[in-house]
């Protein structure tokens, strides 16, 4: 009797959450509310039956943690958020007006949004990122994830099935709101539930197939969850816009909001098995200590020698292993390539602090947003062309306000003999183009040490471009390195111009001005370790003394790179900016054949200069 | 007797395969000998005991074709072509050198190399693309497609397994090496070729496990590839190292060339076991009409009026529309995106030359790149902001010079409610960074339909950018708009200022010139519909008239878009360059009011240049 009432209440909620959805998209003039209706029951069952969280602090460490990652249902969320008090509910008609945070999709500007979702089949890495930060931190919340049929097509969660298969991840549940149709066409495995539980099943998960709109059986299984060693999927067959009549299972209606007549129609359909303020009380997480997450007072110094010869990679192992030791909040990701990025370092030390992702370089940034909207900081590496691999994801992570810092090694034409595949060429242009980034480049092991440093220290996406060969260190250990900051390296009265560059280039520039010096052209040469933001005082002042003409030099193509950032932010002032980069598609060959011969070493800077001065 | 003749003889030639791979690595001094070892008696059943091809004529269009995902078993690849007499077994010790083709991992540099592979997990959504089109060109070629178990870990793996389930390929066959060990530590599923197995048959395969250096069971499985409906996964247990007794099932010898006393070693075991040049006649493919796949002498007209209101992205499905009546080479692909970026109307014309890829953007891309290997000429799309999902794949398909044509829909914060998950504001940046692609930007419909016309005859990878805000159509019919190129627009003696823009803002900057010129101020507008190649000379001879001063415009993140190209491009020509672009991560709102938040509309622009002059 009891639980009938709880579930009759808890479904008479999900129409609720469909009248309110419905409602506030008509009010938008857009929106998608038959991908809310769908998943209406799910959502109320689990905020109202089965979820256990503070509804007054949604930010608690250990409230379950819900995932929307079919974010286009945005008004469902907020409904279900404004039912449960956070909000009055009539500021669910503000959706997606300029001055609501309750935006078309959801992001973190609301206190209940971990994440920002929108980009389909993102959202389960991130699950799979929290709750492996909850066994980290002995927190026993688990973390729901709420997925279209749609985005299941996309191999970025069959990346995270597959890690939370391996990690066993109980704390886990999927939810595969299988409603059938796609935005411009039904989905290739229609209501072919059975074709998901396969596929999960295959990926080590136990699985169970509901009747996404029947409030018995979503309990049932839900209160199954955590039971078992492996992660819960649940397919929950459903009906896109069920509750109204005219549009349920009907193509032509994603995106699409209703009319006021139709919404209106809609509503008087629903209304008479709509129920609000009905709930239990929902239950509250247990109160277990919650870590501190706190960054450290300083970090021990790094210590090497000027002339010590290092490869920046191998200095990013150092250094994460040595800020690892005092501060806990770091933990560390690699996509099968820990040997070669040094991450190896911090794995063998801290194994609990460390996922290895395998090569799965989506799931590894996915993962590291999940550990950082619980108070960690994540480092991940691999070769920095592999963050190709996971541009849509760390897109998503600046979006979702995320503090991921990620390394990228293995840089330019100098790897060497792997050939064009492996060298990363584009990923300075495409981290700078990323709203709120910072972009570093070392060029020693002490500017490495420090910038890993920089990165811990601070709140958004860091990247750190690594090189393979070995370079001398050119600093002290006590060197500061801000964000935003450049070193001159050289610089005399008289000079000609200046050269602006990082990494193993700022090599090569060095040797070109001693060449140069000896025919009388003196040039300054600056160390541009910070590309976003970019030492741009520096540079110019250093330019204005050398007749407003630079030149860049990059292990990097053309478009996008230091070139582009010096030219961008200081041709306004009068500055004349040559580029030197890779201009050619690279060839396999010897690192020091393949500076030569696209044109970055120093005879190649050297050529260049002369024929500018 | 003729068949355990035949299978020594293969396994013969696969101990010949290791020795060469053996030694090229070791003479390179690098590379990835024991990955070659894993699955030489794979290649040498494919390429001596099993596949139809022309030996002397790699490219002949109905030759079976052969993808090796794993790209680091390069030197198997090259062994096995030189097995089959297509150059000298001698040149295969110029491995990774600077003037040999013979590459660290495969490109079309190589006649034999349809796609580059390297980055992991790529080969089989090109599979895929080769497979489509051997159906729509009538062709009985088979695909297979080499992959390395540890690549499975990428979703990309899985997005195409997907669609060759729901498509049926049964020309298409994958083989898994699954040598148990990755890059820096054991795979995740170790040599449990049974979870390979489930998860194929999950995605609809049939399955074959073997012994992959069982050559009786090799031969045997791929005896009946092409039976049945369902495309072919062979998951085959080997060994890494296999052959070299001290190497073979051992951690720590990937990637590693072994020295000259160890090759010495490993080729004294294998040696006697080694056979060359005692394979059965390679079986020749079937002499099959093949496809013209030439462009056709011109495309019909457009047909617009001055002042039509119509968004770039409708344009963008007219012009598929149109050009593909005429050229058969034409073939589209979209990720359940087609209602919205209006691919739709070039798949209900043309459904056979149509393939809807569903959520899916890594394997669209992939599946666009196996298309273009075969002479067609493949048109994708989805939202712009989409495409970074793919950026691997692009960067691929440049490396694999191939002839891919993306188009992005949805751009900026002109796009209004959905909010930033949606916006494509990085997708300059990302296209222009890559090696040799071409990036269009129109602002009307006529140069969009020009455009594509452009995207279709130019052979490499481009990409167009299209908006979703209807603008109205400021070009006639017949206008040229070359790759390469800009247009002035509005252009007076005396004008203080040139305004650089695209697409919408480019109506925002002639609204704001119009206001600028009632206080007097001329402005110079120029609509920079190419932005990679930049039409450098319109613009600089534009911005001498105008005192070098420039003023960008751009609905895009001010990082390596059309701001950077211009000052990238010509602030060596002493021109100075203010970008105008979007500072702040953008909130949901109307387009109108979102363009005016960020100071992209005309008043915005105004504001900026009186600043300025």
């Amino acid at each position: 009797m009891m639980n009938a009432t709880l579930e009759e209440n808890l479904s008479g909620i999900a129409n609720q959450l469909r009248i309110d959805s419905i409602e506030a998209t008509t009010a938008a003039g857009s929106g998608h509310p038959t991908s809310c209706c769908s998943a209406a029951d799910i959502v109320a069952a689990l905020f109202f039956g089965h979820m256990r969280y503070d509804p007054k602090n949604p930010k608690y460490a250990n409230n379950d943690r819900f995932i929307l990652s079919k974010g286009h249902a945005a008004p469902l969320l907020y409904s279900a958020w404004a039912e449960a008090g956070l909000f009055p509910r009539e500021h669910l008609k503000t959706l997606r007006e300029l001055n609501s945070d309750l935006e078309g999709h959801p992001t973190p500007r609301l206190s209940f949004a971990d994440v920002a979702t929108g980009s389909l089949g993102q959202g389960l890495a991130v699950g799979v990122g929290m709750a492996l930060c909850a066994r980290l931190d002995n927190l026993d919340y688990r973390t729901y994830v709420l997925l279209g049929d749609g985005e299941c097509a996309e191999g970025s969660v069959w990346e995270a099935a597959s890690l939370a298969g391996v990690k066993q991840l109980n704390n886990l549940i999927a939810i595969v709101d299988c409603n059938r149709l796609g935005q411009s066409e039904p989905t290739s495995l229609g209501w072919d539930t059975d074709a998901y539980r396969k596929r999960f099943e295959a990926f080590n998960w136990r699985t169970e197939v509901i009747d996404g709109h029947d409030m018995e059986e979503i309990l049932e299984v839900l209160g199954a969850a955590g039971l078992g060693k492996q992660p819960l999927a649940i397919i929950a067959k459903t009906v896109k816009g069920q509750g109204i009549s005219f549009a349920a299972d009907k193509e032509g209606w994603h995106g699409k909001a209703l009319s006021k007549d139709e919404a209106g129609k809609a509503i008087a359909e629903l209304q008479p098995k709509a129920k609000s303020g009905v709930a239990e009380a929902i239950q509250a997480p247990s109160n277990l200590p919650l870590p501190k997450n706190e960054a450290p007072a300083s970090y021990p110094a790094p210590n090497y020698k000027i002339g010590d010869m290092v490869a920046t990679r191998e200095a990013y192992g150092s250094a994460l292993l040595r800020i690892g030791e005092v501060d806990q909040r770091v933990v560390a990701m690699d996509g099968d390539t820990k040997n070669s990025t040094y991450a190896d370092k911090f794995f063998k030390k801290f194994p609990d602090r460390s996922t290895e992702c395998y090569i799965a370089e989506q799931n590894m940034v996915g993962v590291a947003s999940g550990f950082s909207t619980r108070g960690k900081v994540p480092f991940a590496s691999t070769f920095a062309c592999f963050f190709t691999r996971a541009y849509d994801q760390i897109r998503m992570a600046a979006i979702s306000q995320g503090n991921v810092k990620l390394a990228g090694s293995h840089v330019g034409v100098s790897i060497g003999e792997d050939g064009a595949s492996q060298m990363g060429l584009e990923d300075i242009a495409m981290m700078r183009a990323v709203h709120g980034t910072v972009v570093l480049y070392p060029s020693d092991a002490v500017s490495t040490e420090k910038l890993v440093e920089q990165m811990a220290l601070h709140k958004g996406v860091c990247f750190l471009r690594t090189s393979r060969p070995k370079t001398p260190v050119i600093y002290n250990n006590d060197e500061a390195f801000p964000i935003g900051g450049a070193k001159v390296r050289r610089q005399a009265a008289g000079d000609k111009l200046t050269v602006v560059t990082a990494g193993v280039t700022l090599f090569e520039a060095l040797k070109a001005a001693d060449a140069l010096a000896k025919d009388g052209i003196g040039v300054t040469v600056i160390d541009a370790y910070s590309i976003k933001p970019l030492g741009s005082d520096v540079i110019r002042a250093a330019a204005q003394k050398t007749n407003n003409l630079v030149v860049t030099v990059e292990d990097h193509n053309p478009e996008g790179g230091i070139g582009d950032a010096v030219a961008g932010e200081l041709s306004k002032d009068g500055i004349k900016v040559h580029k030197i980069a890779i201009r050619e598609l690279p060839h396999s060959g010897k690192p020091q054949e393949l500076m030569a011969k696209y044109g970055i070493d120093a005879d190649g800077i050297a050529k260049t200069i002369k024929a500018l001065v």
